[in-house]
């Protein structure tokens, strides 16, 4: 059993907020689960005027959140900030040099500064803890780091990004268009006024680059993880990936091959057999594959106040009972360089959507870029004929590779009677 | 850091020799994550001389499992004997009492003396860990201790015995009765020569006595679970059940409510709509509802050599990493002495089927005694007709309490045009 700890929150938005919230709806439940109570004792936000639903008395004001880190009456630091860099980085390296136990939301700083802060974290003995940074409520930075830390881990694949599950969910209940969707998204506050950081993947490449760290034992390395956002996902294609039996969905996937470990977030066409394909609207899952445990999924609300500080606590009752990690499961000197895998070796299926004049051999021009390109067929679907107009021709590939398919679209477009860039979305059965 | 652990295991049937092989295969990995290296030095089984695939060679030998407990270079004992009295509760407490800290993978010996052996571990300052005991590789126990410690639980349901959810499956899949499935399950070892524990709910509830204590922060209570099994289901039953959507499913279901902590094990329909529906074959899943999580489902395999060894060594890991708590979550001092509702106070909806003679006025005699016990239809389900042949009718009522369906059951079963005893299968919607 250890003293009481003490709590400096730096961020009071909706997040921040949610916290106190919770730290007091549930205060008798989790003094018992930590052992000691839990008393937050210092804020910092910008704002000290705003009315947030919860009481700030008696808690320590600082304007400054960097000087969190250095009140000698908090022991943890929670950094609901946002951002890699700035205030928020600021204040969690001060934090982890005064030997301050960090919390943090921020999947941005992680996936960009996480070495440094693991580093930081190793050399000053101090706990480094972001669970509410990958799928909000759902535990799984615990389940990757400790349920599942006697397996080798072959793949991680998920939905981690709400908005974007969200768009692609209403685009394909209600046939509209992605525009249409985005705006009344935006209207509604399931999108952000910019909202290029979620629909463009970047947020799910932050989550990814996490993940894999964890699940491979090697350092963050955001920098190599291609990434495509759903900005070119058609109402036609999803038509045609429900009449395939596919869903399309922003996945981010870390997988170990012989190569290396790729990482990538794309639009996938995911079959009906998979779970990821049943995952709608603002929920998070994501498929571990590891030996010898076989497939585990895990699924639930992925951000909000209530799932997002859920996972906050439970990483300061971890802190409470002494429960700690090196932040990446290893320690920095046990993680491991491997390889990451250049995008143009990626083998997969591919979903193909091309606008053809419909006129006499154009199949036959395709499928010989295709035979070119060695790139098999599993099947094609074209539907009724309208002479010298623009139809869409469907190709489903075997497996092949990105190269030969980056090779194969390049010439598909230079055909005369192909009338728009080929469309190309990769089929994972994750 | 600590110092290497050094292990004990007791027991090396399929799982004792499934921790051996992934504790030698994944070797590196796991000294890895633990921080320190894990060496078995010691074990105990029946037969010394069976090959199980792995060498002993180096072991110390326990021909009495009990001698690990007071073995003074056993750190751990891993105890892999099963059952809930003999050999394997008396290593158990006598580690226990000599302040070794347990792991065991013994559902029906935590079921039965859980309490007792909280209170051991703490007077002894000794760790029990049990992650395997529940749903095999799925991190569970960790989620509900950890990872949703923040939450008020409201509601824990999933299939935790692969064995019935096999059977259902297949009874579905292939439209065959339970007791061909069932010795066609045994035939191939997917069902014990006797499977009354399985089939006849015992299992999922020594699971579900578990995860109850865990979710509500109360002893374990086994004794108040209303089980039932699956030997009455009908392949008639799930014929019914697809034809209004729904599935059969074995669940283990543990809610708070205004009356007390319900829990209950019976075979339920389950709506296509709910994830549970759609866990096939051997998985194991769970449902958790938490406030202010959600909801969040964990699935994966629930049994077998590798999944079960994932867990048990995870537990290993976590003790190498000095990342303890407490048994059931909280100190017993902190847990709570919430009742137990009696299951005739339990409130849901019910699919009813009755055999009836097909002649005038069967329906009315029926639907006045389920008006007689304020019970109201949602629908009804009738095909054909047949004069004065037996048919089925089935029915669907609203929510109503189990206490007036058991009076309108027996009142039904004296109708003279009912031919049969009427089946009533409780409708969930987790």
């Amino acid at each position: 059993m250890t003293k009481p700890l003490s709590i400096g929150i730096a961020g009071l938005g909706t997040v921040g907020a949610g916290v106190l919230r919770l730290l007091h709806d549930n205060a008798a439940l989790i003094a018992a689960r930590a052992g000691v109570p839990l008393n937050v004792t210092a804020v910092s936000a910008r704002d000290r005027s705003r009315d947030r639903g919860i009481s700030l008395d008696g808690l320590r004001w600082h304007d400054n959140p960097d000087s969190l880190a250095h009140d000698p009456a908090v022991d943890v630091v929670i950094e609901l900030i946002g951002g890699a860099e700035g205030p928020a980085r600021t204040l969690v390296e001060a934090a982890l040099r005064a030997g301050k136990s960090v919390i943090t939301a921020n999947k941005a700083l992680i996936a960009h500064h996480g070495n440094h802060l693991a580093t930081l974290a190793e050399t000053h003995q101090a706990a480094f803890r972001f669970e509410s940074a990958v799928a909000g409520g759902i535990p799984i930075i615990k389940a990757l780091r400790e349920g599942l830390a006697a397996n080798r881990i072959d793949a991680v694949a998920g939905i981690f990004n709400g908005t974007c599950n969200y768009i692609l969910s209403r685009m394909r209940a209600e046939k509209l268009d992605f525009a249409t969707v985005l705006a009344d998204a935006q209207a509604q506050g399931y999108a952000e006024a910019d909202p290029s950081f979620d629909i463009d993947g970047v947020d799910t490449a932050h989550k990814l680059a996490i993940l894999a760290a964890l699940a491979f034992g090697r350092p963050v390395d955001f920098a190599s993880i291609h990434v495509e956002g759903i900005r070119r996902v058609s109402a036609l294609d999803i038509a045609f990936a429900d009449e395939l039996g596919y869903r399309i969905k922003l996945l981010g996937i870390a997988r170990a091959t012989d190569a290396g470990i790729e990482t990538r977030v794309h639009p996938a066409m995911v079959p009906l057999s998979a779970p990821l394909a049943h995952v709608d609207g603002v929920n998070n899952a994501v498929v571990i594959n590891g030996d010898p445990v076989g497939e585990v999924v895990l699924q639930g609300r992925g951000a909000g106040a209530g799932p997002t500080a859920s996972a906050v606590i439970a990483d300061l009752i971890d802190l409470a009972r002494n429960r700690t990690t090196p932040m990446l499961g290893v320690a920095q000197a046990d993680l491991a360089a491997l390889p990451s895998m250049p995008m143009d070796q990626h083998r997969g299926a591919y979903f193909l959507r091309l606008m053809v004049q419909d006129q006499p051999g154009v199949i036959a021009d395709i499928t010989a870029v295709l035979r070119d390109h060695t790139i098999s067929l599993e099947s094609m679907l074209q539907h009724g004929r309208s002479a010298n107009q623009a139809v869409p021709v469907v190709l489903v590939t075997h497996i092949t590779n990105e190269h030969a398919m980056r090779a194969a679209l390049a010439r598909l477009e230079t055909l005369a009677a192909v009338l728009e860039s080929p469309t190309a979305i990769r089929i994972e059965s994750a």
